[in-house]
């Protein structure tokens, strides 16, 4: 199913950027679970654009209406509904866009997908946009975990080749994790920020964008969570992590890494410390054979430069069957790569649900 | 559903390494489909060890009886099983892994996920064996899929810091994805093997193993498969691709790559080419939105170095609750990547049986 | 899942009688379908209460907005949201419902299951309100299924032992099923109508309710859909069926009159007819392995008699942990059968439309 | 999918009735639970043929060999993979099953369904055969269910019209259901026999067959367990228990009786007893709005009679597109209802494995 995710803990997610309105329906979640709505509408701003100048000046007016599920600030055990209408658009923008697709957009093959008759304004269900009921959906999720002692944390990798310094995949803390969910622009090492906005702001300038890497981090994950061959953390992690528009590639641990290694210093080796059975590296992300060991389970994924770009372009005419050139208008974020974070973080919550979910342990 | 896969063609995989046997089935298939078995033991000699000094030197007997679903040489509709009888087995090397977990393996989550009730002896459930009935199950979807013009075929892309020369995403052809997936160690460039080979044998004089990286292709898919959010070509790939044991990274078209480059440079403009609508790049793999271009399919993933190792590593005992040391022994394979090609092409070819089906265009 | 079904085209319902709203998600109907909305708005009116004097004296406003999936008069593919507000609703009623649970209703087993947690009032998401949705999905369902040449409809078969006409399930035909799903007291036999609304009246007088027997039909579904074992026709149907409140039991064809019959008369002789394959008679109500002969799919439910009646009841009280009484106040329909008929023709619609598409026939 | 069952607990069943083999995975059993493979057999007696005159005078070797999940008589919590081979098989019988399409077989929908490609022979796929791995599933599982305190049992209902005593349903007792379980004739009321097995000697010497009716039971199961609108317990039950061919109806506590009573008859009061919270009746066969109340579940199948018969029906030949007679020759049972009760105690244990699945009851 296309829009719906999620074996136990279930999302389905609606919605199209310039219709009515768009949102999510929880399936499946406990009963009784306290979400404090305030935390997940700060998600939610992390993902909304407009905060700065590196991002497009829309205004989202995103804040969800909770229709079902919710009752005296507890999750009442059935489907929670959240609905975002949509307000702030301008169709005209949008009028020719089955006639000349954007390179970099979904415009070309999802008119062949839908024949011609999915809504195109906006990027329709394609739009990043729906990002935001996903981000909704995991911010439920990341307080349920939270009072299971799971925390998740993500931050700023690198953008166009200015890098951040990496988590430490041993000693990652749910302290730091709990620091990085709180801001806007979540770095490790602060300083880079700077660095990482003259870059985006050259691509601006040059009527251009820019893409980069994010790494989300969990503490707090039991180990034997996960099951072998296609229920393993890798699989259910990426099944729901590709989901997020731009994301091109996910790897976990030292991931693409492993390929220059040795298996001597690929392997994590075990040590007891503080009573605890620990690895002393952890190259495998805090997963093996698919399952945790009770390391901080890391995975890095990469966010491809926004495709919508005021630069001529090189598309064809699909009504004349000619080639053609194309300038995308409109206001378009020069590089998304901050707001992908909490979205990412978000599709790591839901994904945890899921595997405790699959083993009894929510 | 751990061991069960697929949406539309489902298989379930079960077995244990050194249990009585281990097979797969594969449901929903449709009938009268003519399936060449040489053709589908081929592949899974592909995959089979002992075949040089690079791999390990046991005989498998991987010849599946096929008990159901297959009549007078072509599918039959019913679900098709196949089961490999376990032969060549010595349990005697296994007897402490569930004291002794080794590094790398599932030994110590496995541990905990089954409460020490699961079968350790060659890694049992876990054991890379379980890829045999996989490629079988995808060798029989890949002449499926060859009928209706899809061709899937993939190379060593590198082991050990040597680098094959990569697909030419744009012009990859049906003729040379064939001629690789005939081969046992699929090279563009087969003058390269000499040096991989000698990575390969000084990892093993060493006691030691490497990894590489694979790289899988797909041309004949039509535009317009795949569904936007969740059941697009990339959750759907990776969540298959994941279930092969040592894949830590999978990635799309440029996929990490296109963290360095700008929109400009990453967007596939589109052409008109003998008037059809093509990219004249293909940095997407293939795929946007989810949903197929036309152009090849394009998957790279990382296979981690072997984790058995006969140097000694550090880990725990588990019933003393102590550090100890461990050396693996047993036959090992010091780089699986060249068995690991045959693997991921099957699965990408049941991931894209499950895809096409999605579209009612089986 | 709960309150999702579907494994091709998924209905996702959420809401809870006395909450914000009540609605359904549908995912992956096909793109480009023209939907006639007052037509949909018609089945739902044949459902809503208060429309004469044997349904709740409560006036709904049942009108469902579309948030999404729907552009122009024709679906887009993607997941199409349609939301009814709650607005005549008076909580005060429902006030005790966690103590002294009704007999009949689910008020106890959800108290346990949701721990307390589930929004109660007017029945919470167990509320027969929530087939609003339902029959809205399963009306957008039935236009799509029209298009392709399958009609379906349903009578009220008996209320309180008085019996209409049972169809001819050889001969029932397209027109008649599309008549009967036009009326709000569906009977083949209009006489009978009369009789039936005594029975329910005087059940009203004694502060009481009866039940009865919905029997739906659908012609024009070819044959060969349907799968054995778990997808056949009647595994599906009665999976969504019993969906519906108050349904408690389910059979096909002559169901359960054929524990009376020999073989030889229960066995439905084979014919050629006007060049087509028929059988004689239609015992099998269509299905024969769980597939359909191309003959009418006819399927009968039992509707219990609404539990909410003003007599008083034996309950306990959950709190004190004592025997109790209870008389259940409110608006209460003293027979839900008439409107139980389009409800079941939606879910009748819904299930066909998974089974279409299972074959790729959609 | 056609042949797999389960959203927890998975069955994937295979094979065809004169092929190689049959046989059943399951997918994600708890590890560790200790199953007694005699009491498995004994349940796969009571289903197997050729026990006595009322049955076919077929011996099948009915042993299943168990090729993974299984160790030390303990279950790995890896798939357990079962296949029982094929061995007294006579496929001359059924030479032109697809030219003259027996009465009240699936031979005609499913020459449709397969396009004449699936194994007819002895029913192929849709072979009452294939309950054998059905029942060896759901012994395994009873096994598991037993140990959480839960027991399963059926009995003959009726046969051609001869009334066993109905359970009651209140008070229907472990120990009841665990005598039933043993037997392979089973009757509350034993001296029902001599007239049931007359009436099926009738038939026989008739050359025709005789269906009836079986009801089981289950006690030991929770309140609040099953969850509403598609996941209660009918739902599911249901969904399975259509899997046992001949099946076509199915009703939970009073079932289509309640079409009859008033809603101050049906609804089962309240009492508190012992302490715990019980009704007094039990109409709802122990399920309100699809969710456990903690009472006895009771559901009632009707087993139509079988369709093989040795007297002359009309078919038609689809060769050649004309009217046809036909004699189903070979060994066939006159009535299968008492072996059909083993099969449905496993399908209800299946099923209610699945739904305390879904709760993390397991």
């Amino acid at each position: 199913m296309s829009s719906a995710w999620g074996d136990y803990i279930k999302i389905s997610i609606f919605g199209e950027s310039h219709g009515e309105g768009i949102g999510v329906v929880l399936d499946n979640l406990p009963a009784g679970e306290e979400i404090d709505m305030e935390a997940v509408l700060h998600q939610m701003a992390r993902r909304a654009p407009g905060r700065d100048r590196s991002s497009t000046p829309r205004k989202e007016s995103d804040t969800p209406r909770i229709l079902s599920g919710f009752l005296q600030g507890k999750t009442t055990g059935a489907p929670l509904c959240a609905v975002i209408e949509n307000t702030n658009t301008r169709s005209a923008d949008y009028a020719n866009l089955t006639v000349l697709p954007r390179p970099g957009h979904s415009d070309y093959p999802g008119f062949v997908r839908y024949g011609g008759f999915n809504d195109v304004r906006g990027g329709g269900h394609f739009s990043g946009r729906l990002t935001a009921p996903l981000t909704f959906a995991g911010a439920v999720c990341r307080q349920i975990l939270l009072r299971r002692g799971i925390h998740i944390g993500g931050h700023v990798y690198a953008i166009a080749g200015v890098e951040d310094t990496p988590f430490d995949m041993v000693n990652v803390s749910a302290q730091q994790l709990d620091a990085l969910s709180e801001i806007y622009f979540p770095l490790n090492n602060s300083e880079k920020e700077t660095a990482m906005r003259e870059k985006i702001e050259q691509a601006r300038l040059s009527l251009d964008s820019v893409g980069g890497l994010v790494e989300i981090a969990a503490v707090g994950v039991p180990a034997g969570i996960g099951s072998p061959m296609f229920y393993g953390v890798e699989n259910v992690l990426s099944s729901i992590m590709y989901g997020v528009p731009a994301v091109k590639g996910i790897e976990f641990g030292i991931g693409f890494g492993a390929a220059q290694l040795r298996g001597s210093q690929d392997n994590d080796p075990y040590e007891i410390k503080d009573g605890q059975v620990r690895t002393k590296t952890n190259n495998c992300g805090g997963v093996l054979g698919g399952i945790t060991t009770g390391m901080p389970i890391v995975v890095r994924a990469v966010v491809k430069p926004t495709s919508s770009i005021a630069q001529q372009q090189d598309t064809v005419d699909l009504q004349k069957g000619v080639n053609a050139k194309l300038s995308v208008h409109g206001r378009h974020d020069p590089c998304i790569v901050p707001r992908a974070v909490p979205v990412l973080e978000s599709a790591m919550a839901i994904g945890l649900m899921n595997l405790l979910a699959e083993r009894g342990k929510l």
